[in-house]
């Protein structure tokens, strides 16, 4: 299970400000961080950027590759912000992401084939709504690929993401089940080794205890390594979250085991 | 997920001194401080004992007893000081355990429908090595619930125990995952929901480095939950361990979360 920085996120006002100052600095520091580390890529969550989408995005694109060569996440639903994104990157560039919405499917997805890119696939309704049993799950899961191939997007490019639920919501804790489920079974549905990726943070949206929160996200993240995820988007400057994930990553995966695997306290 | 004691242990200094003075305190002091973690049931592994076993076992039924009224479990391979045990007992007492070796099958077996008591069985070989795949462990759990049928004990009084390894064996971390996968398994394998117990302690043993350990062992044991395993056997006064894993029954299990129940700092 690789990590993947979701630090770097349009909703911090430090980050805000950044952008509105075409101010470098801030992001540079925070993604410094993230890579130290040592992770798989930074997601840069731009969110759909307002006016001028192009020039905030390359903004964020040439910070973040300023301070490393990881790949990069563009994460943003406007099409125009991903396209130019896309085309700024030097580092790998992974499309974050498309679903079955009608406007992603036209406008985003067709990316991945022209720019010859990783695009992650959102287990959604077309109207967005949040699918409830794992049968439609799988059956959002066909959709896209299906989608996919006939947008030229081999299924080596798709990574699937079947959408981490916050516990307080009403059904929560089963639909987090329910990933989980979906994660493992995925591959033998879809009859290929698909990689798969799952927002770890999501799981305590809402959540006033800091410490519970914590505790909740190392158990998530040893379920989501069981199962057999491949990225886990998680905050990686929560040092405790991330040695759980690495520790839960090696019981996963690992053929032979050593103690010097295991992170150090 | 329900928590099982695995402290009191006579391979413990200070229990084996305990024992040789007819000394309740140290057993009565442990125990109390066990229970006082809010566990299911406490294991009284006295191992085989010596010579006049039946008073050995006796002494610590009684010691246990003076200061819990919590189910045990009786955590010997001697068929004379299982049957002390069992008749001594006045708490719910479950038997720990058999396997298809044929000393066991003949003399510790009969006592679970004698005592009408709930019994462990262990996915061992009759020569007690451990098995390599799936396939033969599931073979021998088959084996296991036929010889207990065939002993008039009812499935519902059988719990299997699959036998976690420790990492450092030469495949420990595969034999590992295959354990997680029979305990998820067992239930459809067997035609019902058949309970199953797990020993988290062994997964570490021979460890030098205790942070390490722990981190592995919070990791396994959300695996285990995650897993549909019933009761989990292990060190109940790590704090951390007895967090990590009610947090992980919590979200394997409840079908409606709140904050409230996550456990405290």
């Amino acid at each position: 299970m690789k990590l993947i920085a979701d630090n770097l996120r349009i909703t911090k006002p430090g980050i805000r400000e950044a952008l509105k100052n075409r101010d470098a600095g801030p992001v540079q520091d925070l993604v410094r961080k993230c890579a130290g580390q040592g992770v798989f890529a930074i997601d840069v969550n731009t969110g759909p950027l307002g006016k001028n989408p192009e020039a905030a995005m390359r903004f964020f694109i040439e910070a973040v590759e300023s301070v490393t060569d990881l790949p990069l996440l563009i994460d943003t639903a406007n099409p125009a912000a991903m396209r130019a994104g896309l085309e700024a990157a030097k580092n790998r560039a992974i499309i974050n992401g498309f679903s079955l919405e009608p406007v992603k499917l036209e406008k985003i997805l067709p990316l991945a084939k022209e720019f010859n890119a990783d695009i992650v696939g959102f287990l959604l309704y077309p109207d967005s709504r949040v699918p409830k049993t794992e049968a439609e799950r799988f059956e959002i899961a066909l959709g896209l690929m299906d989608k996919a191939e006939a947008a030229g997007v081999a299924k080596e490019r798709v990574i699937i993401d079947p959408v981490v639920p916050p516990l307080v919501w009403e059904d929560g804790i089963v639909q987090a089940r329910t990933v989980l489920n979906v994660i493992r079974a995925l591959p033998e549905l879809i009859g290929f080794p698909i990689r798969t990726m799952g927002g770890v943070s999501n799981l305590g949206t809402g959540a006033k205890d800091k410490a519970k929160r914590r505790l909740l996200e190392q158990s998530y993240v040893a379920m989501l390594a069981s199962s057999g995820l491949s990225f886990a988007l998680m905050d990686v400057l929560d040092t405790e979250l991330v040695r759980a994930a690495r520790t839960a990553g090696i019981l996963a995966r690992e053929e032979i085991f050593s103690w010097g695997m295991v992170p150090e306290d």
